[in-house]
């Protein structure tokens, strides 16, 4: 093991020790292995499922019941190396794919790595995730950024690539057309991607006339209130439905929406179950599926970012230092917020 | 147009006149186009959509507004063929894929002809079927058979489509996990069908046991009773599940059976809407698609009957004339029934 | 049929008449069928296929036997229209997508109807194609064009569309890197294309500086000089391999400049036979693939153009009235012509 | 690590020393890490690629420049496990997937390890194979086999294995057609597992009337002697040509043989490059790949084996000793033997 600087043994780190307690600690620098790599963490987004943690203490079968750092959209830099892994690595500005699978199971060997059931993912109980000065991940999912993207833009990395995914599982490739719904942090990432990858027509839908706008300034071509425009009936016919917001009728009425032989993706999370248009999947060969994380996509994710093609910077409405960690979890309850980040440094 | 013998301007037919009206008639012979063959009707298999026109005059949009002459499972000879058809091919001995559609339209252009959404379509309304002496259809939709193949086997080329068109959306390759709930007749070629694309286990579940017995004896390497086993948490662990029973706590089950990654497809008809375990949708991105109807499927039928992989012939249960349609049309009624043909010829 | 002025019997085209001899003529203004629409043709464009004609009088077995006419890139109104289209059509503003399959062979209903073995091809003898001031073609085969679009891009959106069926074969999506042998028209289009596909690394070669910087100024992120570069061994381990140049060596190296997995699409048109590497093939499971013509790329091609994505309009290097043909075929001689079009009308 | 019983420390093998010079030594037996397993090796069947390096020391780029141990087909038992490694699993007939990939790189997380740049495979220079009394593996590359299964057919998996990488790449399916050039081993094997497949029709070429007459025991439908027949011109038609010969001729024509839109697999192993019908493949858009071992094989492999669709055993046609190793290498030169078996037990 290399590094430049003295690694010192304890960090601080905004700790869950139950519901809606959230207290800064000095704990334990975590340990890399040989094949892993040390990161000083510089940027951390606020995902909805960390708010989750936060206020209700588990998401469906996860239950924290030990302490927990939250936190898994991130950036840094690499400060130490385990012995396997180039030296010259040091120092390298980073984004991290916060996951960590077996690597041998079949999802592994298949390629489908985030379906891995012996994944161990960043703030997912009990993995610790990231509010916090350092973090450890294998060499291969630290990617390099350029110079010329922000630190927080590479933490949001991983929510544009959920929107990769999404965008990958909707087949939407130049000339597509496709309905989001819900215009929220993803929602609008999505709209951005699916621009990226050619779609012809971004139909965007949400109940909230502000959100509307923000879509259309994110990519959207369209966008609708789900009170006064029927999607199910209003004829869309488009390629692709994404959910993006989670909703009982947006997922029903988005489904109808969907033309012969196309797909649907539910991205957003709500309900253990949900009631589906059946004969439409059936009578017209729907499609339906949903994401969970993702697989190689942090490379296309640069490139987008990199290339202008989609703007992170400016979907950040509040930045929180390490001990106001519990302030930025609970900014969504401020209408105006969209991203919220967390910079653990000093 | 050229034919060998000639052809009388009207034929008897079983025309569906209302709700469980049935009558045998005198009807014109049709007319056939310059790239379309008249086929003499040798058998027919009655398909429960078949039944349930004549029951309920209707099948969800599709209503029974004017006589029409049911079944769509053929098989017959060749007798006359149109202007643009060579001559050599009257005599052959043909199955009939039941599809008109436009060929002009995005879906046909693309392929997806079954989802073409102008399709004239055998015995759904206002498109006459093959309960009578004489049937049209294009060219390449009468697909030659081997003598081998008897007319009933021929003719149920068409529910083995179904179940051919369903392994292919399931994606069965040789050593896949299938599990097929229900055991009807789709249900049992689709166990048959499964075999022959090399699946590796095969369980079916039914709520009968002789219905499950019925299973074992057709390729099934396992046999569930739902009420017993929970086929949810059950360990299953199946690339795919196909629904061949319409049942929405069938359904609801066999999903969650399905491992990362893989497919559910919905074969069985039944409500509109139904209730789908979201999220294990979307923790093990699973697909889940309905077939309608199919594109492509009459040679790899007539291999596989041919081959000796599929058996249909044992599945006809019960054989009865024009006069007898009604009856063959209620045989659903009867437990031991499993499929009944209805053969038009004097 | 339905027309709003009158059409006259007989037009002017440019009619092929032996190697090397064009020359205008009145020839029978073509009839259109039930499902067909007459267009006025606006703009044509040079391919290096109706060049080839022009000088050798054949490509491979297609031999040019009786007059033809050239011409298959191309735009204009529709004039009239067959019985079965609406009348409403009329005085639209179409690009052709200029194919004619037969619809029901086995390749058509598969949705590859580009290899339909009885196509009718514009400009492929016998077929006529439109260096003419009329032309027919089918419905669904006129796709309309925004007012926005040139009707020199509106013609052009042929060889996007061969760009455009080229990237879907190379699997081009966000993030992607590709080689391109070539910086011709097509090799110039393909990287456009590429980029609004989302590559990242588009790695143009050729030989000429000056077409070198022409593709820096058309999406090339690098270019090269063969002479200079072996490609075969820079280390360019790009996910796809593009010959637009049909040169034995550019393929042979350009397919051992693909990574493990990668695929080559081979769009220049060369020899009958040439040598590949096998062993590089075979090693890192390369596919190796040549693209003919197109299905469904229309819609796809004008959303590029609209949207800014694919420039067209300034390829145009060259304007030819029809008595002037001939020398718009012979436009490839001078080193700075990209491309000609012919505008046949008055 | 638990073992049931002790392991020598030694072990005897035959170890390829330089060319043609083949000797049985005490050697160190093998250290097993925490996530493999040690395996008594059963039976080892002999490849072209062994006896190639006893011949020429070399293959391509892969020197034989230190002590090698030949031998990659392999069956035998697990008699030690690593820390990690369930202790169940000694005891255990397993059949091994002689591939140790670096699980990190870009191909490994896509699920194509085969394609990994830093593989170690058994005997490549310089790792190590089976021809010797034990030998090592990763826990998930040690597949159980039946107890009806022999120990030849388990180690055979390892080309049956290869057989199935080819029909999936050559996307055989119940229907399909497949013309196979050469009946040696591998194409014998291609032969049953493309019937397994389902393919319809299975046309295989070769010189030799007595391998012509072998396969039509094995699955072929037709034989075809090509310096009778022009497989090229024959009209043949076929989904997918699969090369098992490596004959430049039988390539070239093989290709042409090949449907619209069909898929041409080259598995013979022979020049480093080779000329290809670049004009077929570019006008009927023929996919032209190669093979290079496999990933998750194995389980389909044992499913075709066990449920009788696949017959390895009677492949066998010699049995050697350690040893007679070297014999087992030069059976090739008997034109009656097919396959070799190596059983290096005492």
């Amino acid at each position: 093991m290399t590094q430049t600087t003295a690694i010192p043994p304890t960090m601080r780190a905004a700790v869950l020790t139950g519901q809606q307690a959230l207290s800064v600690k000095e704990v334990p620098t975590p340990a890399y292995a040989a094949d892993e790599v040390l990161i000083e963490v510089a940027a951390v987004g606020v995902c909805g499922s960390d708010t989750h943690y936060f206020r209700h203490g588990r998401i469906g079968d996860f239950v924290v019941d030990a302490p927990l750092i939250l936190g898994h959209e991130l950036s840094g830099r690499i400060v130490a190396v385990g012995a396997d892994v180039a030296d010259s690595r040091i120092g390298e500005r980073v984004a991290v794919e916060p996951q960590k699978p077996c690597r041998s199971c079949r999802e592994c060997r298949a390629g489908q790595y985030n379906l891995c059931r012996r994944m161990e993912f960043y703030a997912t109980p009990p993995i610790d995730g990231a509010f916090a000065r350092y973090c450890v991940i294998r060499d291969e999912y630290a990617h390099r950024v350029p110079d010329s993207m922000s630190d927080e833009a590479a933490a949001l990395l991983e929510p544009l690539s959920v929107a990769i995914t999404t965008m990958r599982k909707a087949r939407v490739a130049p000339g597509s057309s496709i309905l989001i719904a819900g215009a929220g942090p993803i929602g609008i990432i999505c709209a951005q991607t699916a621009r990226a990858f050619g779609a012809a027509e971004i139909i965007v839908s949400d109940l909230v006339p502000e959100r509307r706008e923000r879509a259309l300034r994110y990519g959207a071509t369209r966008v609708l209130d789900p009170r006064e425009t029927d999607v199910a009936t209003a004829g869309l016919d488009v390629n692709a439905f994404v959910d993006a917001s989670g909703a009982a009728r947006a997922v029903f009425s988005g489904i109808r929406a969907v033309r012969p032989g196309g797909v649907a993706v539910l991205v957003g999370l709500g309900s253990t179950e949900m009631s589906l248009p059946i004969e439409h999947i059936q009578n017209f060969e729907v499609t339906v599926t949903g994401i969970f994380r993702y697989t190689d996509t942090w490379p296309a994710a640069i490139h987008l970012v990199s290339a202008g093609l989609v703007d992170l910077d400016s979907l950040v409405t509040g930045r929180f230092d390490l001990d106001h960690a519990a302030q930025a979890l609970e900014s969504d309850l401020d209408p105006d917020s969209l991203k919220a980040i967390v910079r653990p440094g000093p």
